[in-house]
Protein backbone atom coordinates (compact mmCIF):
# COMPACT_ATOMS: atom_id res chain seq x y z
CA UNK A 1 0.00 0.00 0.00
CA UNK A 2 2.95 2.63 0.28
CA UNK A 3 4.18 2.57 -3.25
CA UNK A 4 2.80 2.39 -6.73
CA UNK A 5 4.63 -1.03 -8.65
CA UNK A 6 6.70 1.55 -10.43
CA UNK A 7 8.08 3.52 -7.42
CA UNK A 8 8.52 0.41 -5.78
CA UNK A 9 10.86 -0.73 -8.19
CA UNK A 10 13.00 2.36 -8.46
CA UNK A 11 12.89 2.33 -4.67
CA UNK A 12 14.66 -1.04 -5.13
CA UNK A 13 16.98 -1.11 -8.07
CA UNK A 14 18.89 2.39 -6.01
CA UNK A 15 19.47 0.03 -3.35
CA UNK A 16 22.36 -1.21 -5.84
CA UNK A 17 24.39 1.69 -5.25
CA UNK A 18 27.06 1.59 -2.60
CA UNK A 19 25.82 3.02 0.78
CA UNK A 20 22.62 3.47 -0.49
CA UNK A 21 19.62 1.46 1.87
CA UNK A 22 15.67 1.93 2.10
CA UNK A 23 15.77 5.48 3.15
CA UNK A 24 18.22 7.13 1.14
CA UNK A 25 16.64 5.40 -2.13
CA UNK A 26 13.36 6.40 -0.81
CA UNK A 27 14.73 9.51 -0.60
CA UNK A 28 16.78 9.62 -4.08
CA UNK A 29 13.82 8.00 -5.74
CA UNK A 30 11.47 11.32 -4.38
CA UNK A 31 13.84 14.28 -5.23
CA UNK A 32 14.69 12.33 -8.58
CA UNK A 33 10.54 12.60 -9.55
CA UNK A 34 9.46 15.82 -7.60
CA UNK A 35 12.67 17.90 -8.34
CA UNK A 36 14.91 16.96 -10.68
CA UNK A 37 13.32 14.83 -13.65
CA UNK A 38 15.79 16.46 -16.17
CA UNK A 39 19.13 15.12 -14.30
CA UNK A 40 17.37 11.80 -13.06
CA UNK A 41 16.65 11.16 -17.27
CA UNK A 42 20.68 11.91 -17.87
CA UNK A 43 21.58 10.00 -15.42
CA UNK A 44 18.99 6.95 -16.88
CA UNK A 45 20.49 7.67 -20.33
CA UNK A 46 24.29 7.85 -19.49
CA UNK A 47 23.88 4.61 -17.26
CA UNK A 48 22.54 2.45 -19.63
CA UNK A 49 25.14 3.71 -22.44
CA UNK A 50 28.01 3.48 -19.69
CA UNK A 51 27.33 -0.05 -19.09
CA UNK A 52 26.64 -0.86 -22.54
CA UNK A 53 30.03 0.31 -23.97
CA UNK A 54 32.60 0.35 -21.26
CA UNK A 55 35.02 -2.21 -21.09
CA UNK A 56 38.71 -2.33 -20.42
CA UNK A 57 41.88 -0.52 -21.91
CA UNK A 58 43.75 -3.63 -24.29
CA UNK A 59 46.89 -2.13 -22.82
CA UNK A 60 46.04 -0.94 -19.34
CA UNK A 61 42.77 -2.98 -18.32
CA UNK A 62 41.45 0.51 -17.33
CA UNK A 63 37.48 1.38 -17.82
CA UNK A 64 37.25 3.10 -21.30
CA UNK A 65 34.38 2.29 -24.38
CA UNK A 66 37.64 2.90 -26.87
CA UNK A 67 40.36 0.71 -27.37
CA UNK A 68 42.99 2.39 -25.69
CA UNK A 69 41.92 4.52 -22.25
CA UNK A 70 43.30 8.50 -22.68
CA UNK A 71 46.66 7.48 -20.54
CA UNK A 72 47.24 4.83 -23.52
CA UNK A 73 46.22 6.54 -26.11
CA UNK A 74 47.95 9.51 -25.44
CA UNK A 75 52.08 9.62 -26.83
CA UNK A 76 53.13 12.38 -24.74
CA UNK A 77 53.24 9.60 -21.62
CA UNK A 78 56.12 8.32 -21.23
CA UNK A 79 56.30 4.42 -22.20
CA UNK A 80 59.46 3.46 -20.21
CA UNK A 81 57.45 4.12 -16.58
CA UNK A 82 54.66 2.09 -15.47
CA UNK A 83 52.67 1.93 -12.58
CA UNK A 84 51.01 -0.62 -10.82
CA UNK A 85 47.78 0.00 -9.38
CA UNK A 86 45.09 -1.58 -7.95
CA UNK A 87 41.82 -0.06 -9.43
CA UNK A 88 40.69 2.58 -11.57
CA UNK A 89 40.37 5.19 -8.64
CA UNK A 90 44.06 4.56 -7.59
CA UNK A 91 44.58 6.21 -11.09
CA UNK A 92 42.74 9.00 -10.77
CA UNK A 93 43.98 9.76 -7.21
CA UNK A 94 47.32 9.37 -8.43
CA UNK A 95 46.39 11.66 -11.70
CA UNK A 96 45.17 14.31 -9.46
CA UNK A 97 47.85 14.08 -6.56
CA UNK A 98 50.94 13.80 -8.51
CA UNK A 99 52.96 15.07 -12.01
CA UNK A 100 53.37 11.30 -12.94
CA UNK A 101 54.20 11.35 -16.20
CA UNK A 102 54.29 7.36 -17.17
CA UNK A 103 52.28 5.21 -17.66
CA UNK A 104 49.61 2.46 -15.87
CA UNK A 105 48.89 -1.34 -15.47
CA UNK A 106 45.40 -1.70 -13.61
CA UNK A 107 45.01 -4.88 -11.80
CA UNK A 108 41.25 -4.60 -11.68
CA UNK A 109 41.75 -6.48 -7.66
CA UNK A 110 44.89 -7.75 -5.57
CA UNK A 111 45.92 -11.47 -4.93
CA UNK A 112 43.52 -12.89 -3.12
CA UNK A 113 43.72 -16.82 -3.00
CA UNK A 114 40.77 -17.50 -0.79
CA UNK A 115 38.28 -15.16 -3.31
CA UNK A 116 39.59 -16.84 -6.24
CA UNK A 117 41.31 -14.07 -7.55
CA UNK A 118 45.04 -15.18 -8.68
CA UNK A 119 47.53 -14.19 -11.67
CA UNK A 120 45.34 -14.83 -14.38
CA UNK A 121 42.30 -12.82 -12.60
CA UNK A 122 44.62 -9.74 -12.36
CA UNK A 123 45.55 -9.90 -16.31
CA UNK A 124 49.51 -10.94 -15.41
CA UNK A 125 50.05 -12.47 -18.21
CA UNK A 126 49.18 -9.01 -19.52
CA UNK A 127 51.96 -7.34 -17.65
CA UNK A 128 54.33 -10.06 -18.29
CA UNK A 129 53.87 -9.49 -22.00
CA UNK A 130 54.73 -5.91 -21.41
CA UNK A 131 57.67 -6.26 -19.34
CA UNK A 132 59.03 -8.72 -21.89
CA UNK A 133 58.98 -6.35 -24.65
CA UNK A 134 61.94 -3.79 -23.25
CA UNK A 135 59.89 -0.85 -23.22
CA UNK A 136 59.18 0.07 -19.58
CA UNK A 137 62.75 0.54 -17.43
CA UNK A 138 60.70 1.39 -14.15
CA UNK A 139 58.08 -0.31 -12.39
CA UNK A 140 56.39 1.75 -9.37
CA UNK A 141 54.37 -0.84 -7.40
CA UNK A 142 51.96 1.09 -6.38
CA UNK A 143 49.18 -1.63 -4.67
CA UNK A 144 47.70 -0.56 -1.29
CA UNK A 145 49.63 -0.72 1.95
CA UNK A 146 47.91 -3.98 3.00
CA UNK A 147 48.33 -6.97 3.68
CA UNK A 148 46.84 -8.11 0.26
CA UNK A 149 47.98 -5.41 -1.69
CA UNK A 150 52.11 -6.11 -0.34
CA UNK A 151 51.72 -9.71 -1.05
CA UNK A 152 50.69 -8.71 -4.99
CA UNK A 153 53.95 -6.30 -4.72
CA UNK A 154 56.14 -8.95 -3.60
CA UNK A 155 54.62 -11.46 -6.71
CA UNK A 156 55.26 -9.00 -9.00
CA UNK A 157 58.21 -8.04 -7.90
CA UNK A 158 59.09 -11.21 -8.41
CA UNK A 159 57.70 -11.23 -12.02
CA UNK A 160 59.53 -8.52 -12.75
CA UNK A 161 62.87 -9.78 -11.79
CA UNK A 162 63.56 -11.99 -15.12
CA UNK A 163 63.45 -8.40 -16.81
CA UNK A 164 66.02 -5.83 -16.97
CA UNK A 165 63.79 -3.31 -14.81
CA UNK A 166 64.37 -1.21 -11.83
CA UNK A 167 61.20 -2.13 -9.32
CA UNK A 168 60.13 0.13 -7.11
CA UNK A 169 57.45 0.87 -4.64
CA UNK A 170 55.92 3.58 -3.23
CA UNK A 171 57.40 5.39 -0.28
CA UNK A 172 56.16 3.71 3.41
CA UNK A 173 56.02 5.75 6.88
CA UNK A 174 54.30 8.97 8.51
CA UNK A 175 51.41 10.81 6.42
CA UNK A 176 51.73 14.21 5.96
CA UNK A 177 49.71 16.09 8.74
CA UNK A 178 49.50 13.17 10.90
CA UNK A 179 50.12 13.21 14.82
CA UNK A 180 52.52 10.57 15.98
CA UNK A 181 50.27 10.44 18.87
CA UNK A 182 47.35 9.23 16.77
CA UNK A 183 49.33 7.13 15.02
CA UNK A 184 48.63 2.85 14.35
CA UNK A 185 51.99 1.67 15.79
CA UNK A 186 52.66 -0.70 12.70
CA UNK A 187 53.09 2.59 10.90
CA UNK A 188 54.95 3.84 13.45
CA UNK A 189 57.14 1.42 14.33
CA UNK A 190 57.84 1.33 10.26
CA UNK A 191 58.62 4.96 10.16
CA UNK A 192 61.21 4.70 13.02
CA UNK A 193 63.23 1.41 12.04
CA UNK A 194 63.59 3.10 8.15
CA UNK A 195 64.29 6.73 9.29
CA UNK A 196 66.33 8.93 7.49
CA UNK A 197 69.32 11.34 7.69
CA UNK A 198 68.05 14.41 7.12
CA UNK B 1 43.27 12.53 -18.47
CA UNK B 2 41.46 10.81 -15.42
CA UNK B 3 38.52 9.58 -17.04
CA UNK B 4 37.21 8.80 -20.37
CA UNK B 5 34.36 10.91 -21.82
CA UNK B 6 31.71 8.27 -21.19
CA UNK B 7 33.00 7.52 -17.51
CA UNK B 8 33.20 11.14 -16.74
CA UNK B 9 30.06 11.82 -18.02
CA UNK B 10 28.19 8.81 -15.82
CA UNK B 11 30.03 10.24 -12.73
CA UNK B 12 28.92 14.20 -13.38
CA UNK B 13 25.26 11.98 -14.34
CA UNK B 14 25.22 10.46 -10.60
CA UNK B 15 25.92 13.40 -8.88
CA UNK B 16 22.20 15.00 -9.38
CA UNK B 17 21.15 12.51 -6.65
CA UNK B 18 20.73 14.13 -3.44
CA UNK B 19 24.07 13.80 -0.93
CA UNK B 20 26.04 12.63 -3.78
CA UNK B 21 29.29 14.39 -4.51
CA UNK B 22 32.59 13.53 -6.90
CA UNK B 23 34.30 11.14 -4.62
CA UNK B 24 30.90 9.14 -3.79
CA UNK B 25 29.50 9.07 -7.76
CA UNK B 26 33.33 8.02 -8.93
CA UNK B 27 32.58 4.80 -6.35
CA UNK B 28 29.38 4.12 -7.03
CA UNK B 29 30.23 3.68 -11.61
CA UNK B 30 33.12 1.92 -10.82
CA UNK B 31 31.39 -0.32 -8.45
CA UNK B 32 28.61 -0.53 -11.43
CA UNK B 33 30.98 -0.59 -13.88
CA UNK B 34 33.21 -3.69 -11.95
CA UNK B 35 31.36 -5.52 -10.15
CA UNK B 36 27.36 -4.91 -10.62
CA UNK B 37 26.54 -4.69 -14.13
CA UNK B 38 23.32 -6.27 -14.22
CA UNK B 39 22.04 -4.13 -11.02
CA UNK B 40 23.18 -1.04 -12.70
CA UNK B 41 21.04 -1.88 -15.94
CA UNK B 42 17.97 -2.34 -13.98
CA UNK B 43 18.43 0.69 -12.63
CA UNK B 44 18.48 2.61 -15.51
CA UNK B 45 15.39 0.67 -16.99
CA UNK B 46 13.56 1.50 -13.86
CA UNK B 47 14.66 5.04 -13.44
CA UNK B 48 13.83 5.68 -16.95
CA UNK B 49 10.74 3.67 -16.82
CA UNK B 50 9.50 5.90 -13.64
CA UNK B 51 10.30 8.87 -14.86
CA UNK B 52 8.59 8.26 -18.07
CA UNK B 53 5.05 6.94 -16.77
CA UNK B 54 4.94 8.41 -12.67
CA UNK B 55 2.75 11.43 -12.48
CA UNK B 56 0.41 12.54 -9.69
CA UNK B 57 -2.90 10.67 -8.50
CA UNK B 58 -5.93 12.07 -9.53
CA UNK B 59 -7.23 12.72 -5.91
CA UNK B 60 -4.68 12.94 -3.53
CA UNK B 61 -1.39 14.03 -5.45
CA UNK B 62 0.78 11.07 -4.11
CA UNK B 63 2.99 9.78 -7.16
CA UNK B 64 1.64 6.98 -9.07
CA UNK B 65 1.93 5.40 -12.80
CA UNK B 66 -2.09 4.85 -12.69
CA UNK B 67 -4.76 7.72 -12.39
CA UNK B 68 -5.51 6.36 -8.98
CA UNK B 69 -2.77 5.48 -5.80
CA UNK B 70 -2.95 2.64 -4.38
CA UNK B 71 -4.50 3.95 -1.43
CA UNK B 72 -7.15 6.11 -3.36
CA UNK B 73 -7.86 2.79 -5.57
CA UNK B 74 -8.80 0.99 -2.41
CA UNK B 75 -12.40 0.74 -1.71
CA UNK B 76 -10.80 -0.38 2.09
CA UNK B 77 -9.95 3.13 3.16
CA UNK B 78 -12.29 5.08 5.03
CA UNK B 79 -13.03 8.03 2.70
CA UNK B 80 -14.66 9.86 5.71
CA UNK B 81 -11.02 10.39 7.01
CA UNK B 82 -8.46 12.25 5.18
CA UNK B 83 -4.68 13.17 6.44
CA UNK B 84 -3.11 15.75 5.03
CA UNK B 85 0.58 15.53 5.11
CA UNK B 86 3.67 17.41 2.90
CA UNK B 87 5.80 14.85 0.96
CA UNK B 88 4.80 11.31 -0.12
CA UNK B 89 7.43 10.60 2.31
CA UNK B 90 5.56 11.02 4.92
CA UNK B 91 2.60 9.53 3.56
CA UNK B 92 5.46 6.13 3.38
CA UNK B 93 5.94 7.10 7.46
CA UNK B 94 2.36 7.03 8.74
CA UNK B 95 1.78 4.13 7.01
CA UNK B 96 4.44 2.23 8.51
CA UNK B 97 3.92 3.82 11.42
CA UNK B 98 0.38 3.51 12.14
CA UNK B 99 -3.08 1.81 11.78
CA UNK B 100 -4.62 4.72 9.52
CA UNK B 101 -7.35 3.36 7.61
CA UNK B 102 -8.42 6.71 5.78
CA UNK B 103 -7.19 8.37 2.51
CA UNK B 104 -4.54 10.96 2.31
CA UNK B 105 -3.78 14.28 0.82
CA UNK B 106 -0.52 15.15 -0.44
CA UNK B 107 0.01 18.92 -0.72
CA UNK B 108 3.74 18.32 -2.49
CA UNK B 109 5.19 21.14 -0.13
CA UNK B 110 4.10 23.40 2.27
CA UNK B 111 3.01 26.79 2.03
CA UNK B 112 6.34 29.29 1.11
CA UNK B 113 5.41 32.80 -0.05
CA UNK B 114 9.35 33.59 -0.57
CA UNK B 115 9.64 30.24 -2.72
CA UNK B 116 6.59 31.21 -4.76
CA UNK B 117 4.73 28.68 -3.30
CA UNK B 118 0.99 29.37 -2.55
CA UNK B 119 -2.00 27.26 -2.04
CA UNK B 120 -2.46 26.68 -6.20
CA UNK B 121 0.85 24.98 -6.05
CA UNK B 122 -0.08 22.88 -3.13
CA UNK B 123 -3.51 21.80 -4.86
CA UNK B 124 -6.20 23.17 -1.95
CA UNK B 125 -8.83 23.93 -4.89
CA UNK B 126 -8.71 19.99 -5.29
CA UNK B 127 -8.32 19.73 -1.60
CA UNK B 128 -11.46 22.71 -0.85
CA UNK B 129 -13.71 20.50 -3.48
CA UNK B 130 -13.21 17.42 -1.24
CA UNK B 131 -13.86 18.51 1.59
CA UNK B 132 -17.48 20.24 -0.59
CA UNK B 133 -18.41 17.26 -1.70
CA UNK B 134 -18.98 16.07 1.83
CA UNK B 135 -17.89 12.54 2.37
CA UNK B 136 -15.00 14.04 4.67
CA UNK B 137 -15.96 14.02 8.02
CA UNK B 138 -12.65 14.26 9.72
CA UNK B 139 -9.49 16.13 8.62
CA UNK B 140 -5.77 15.36 10.09
CA UNK B 141 -3.44 18.02 9.36
CA UNK B 142 -0.02 16.26 8.95
CA UNK B 143 1.97 18.98 8.23
CA UNK B 144 5.50 19.36 10.01
CA UNK B 145 6.25 20.83 13.11
CA UNK B 146 7.87 23.41 11.66
CA UNK B 147 7.21 27.14 11.41
CA UNK B 148 6.25 26.51 7.56
CA UNK B 149 4.27 23.78 8.63
CA UNK B 150 2.18 25.49 11.10
CA UNK B 151 1.40 28.11 8.87
CA UNK B 152 0.16 25.72 6.51
CA UNK B 153 -2.23 23.80 8.45
CA UNK B 154 -3.41 27.07 10.06
CA UNK B 155 -4.27 28.17 6.60
CA UNK B 156 -5.83 24.78 6.00
CA UNK B 157 -7.92 24.96 8.98
CA UNK B 158 -9.31 28.13 8.34
CA UNK B 159 -10.29 26.59 4.80
CA UNK B 160 -12.15 23.78 6.39
CA UNK B 161 -14.06 26.39 8.78
CA UNK B 162 -16.36 26.76 6.25
CA UNK B 163 -17.29 23.21 6.07
CA UNK B 164 -18.92 20.45 8.77
CA UNK B 165 -15.56 18.52 9.12
CA UNK B 166 -13.31 17.99 12.50
CA UNK B 167 -10.13 19.41 12.01
CA UNK B 168 -7.16 17.32 14.25
CA UNK B 169 -3.83 18.45 14.20
CA UNK B 170 -1.06 15.42 15.04
CA UNK B 171 -0.25 15.76 19.13
CA UNK B 172 2.67 17.78 20.08
CA UNK B 173 5.17 16.62 23.31
CA UNK B 174 7.95 15.37 24.32
CA UNK B 175 8.90 12.38 21.98
CA UNK B 176 9.06 8.77 23.14
CA UNK B 177 12.15 7.65 24.39
CA UNK B 178 13.81 10.93 24.33
CA UNK B 179 15.27 12.30 27.59
CA UNK B 180 14.21 15.51 28.90
CA UNK B 181 17.48 17.06 29.48
CA UNK B 182 18.59 16.99 25.82
CA UNK B 183 14.59 18.40 25.07
CA UNK B 184 14.79 21.63 22.72
CA UNK B 185 13.42 24.04 25.20
CA UNK B 186 10.80 25.14 22.78
CA UNK B 187 9.35 21.47 22.93
CA UNK B 188 9.18 20.95 26.95
CA UNK B 189 7.62 24.49 27.15
CA UNK B 190 5.13 23.26 25.19
CA UNK B 191 4.74 19.71 26.40
CA UNK B 192 4.71 21.16 30.18
CA UNK B 193 2.37 23.96 29.44
CA UNK B 194 -0.05 21.73 27.44
CA UNK B 195 0.20 18.61 30.29
CA UNK B 196 -2.61 16.36 30.65
CA UNK B 197 -4.40 14.62 33.56
CA UNK B 198 -2.37 11.23 34.49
Amino acid sequence: MRYSPLLAELIQALQCLPGVGAKSAQRMAFHLLERDREGGQRLAGSLAGALARIGHCRLCRNFTEQELCPVCASEQRDEAQLCVVETPADVAAIEQSTHYGGRYFVLMGRLSPLDGIGPGELGLDLLDQRLASGTVQELILATNPTLEGEATSHYIGELAGRYEVRVMRLAQGVPLGGELEYLDSGTLAHAFSQRREL
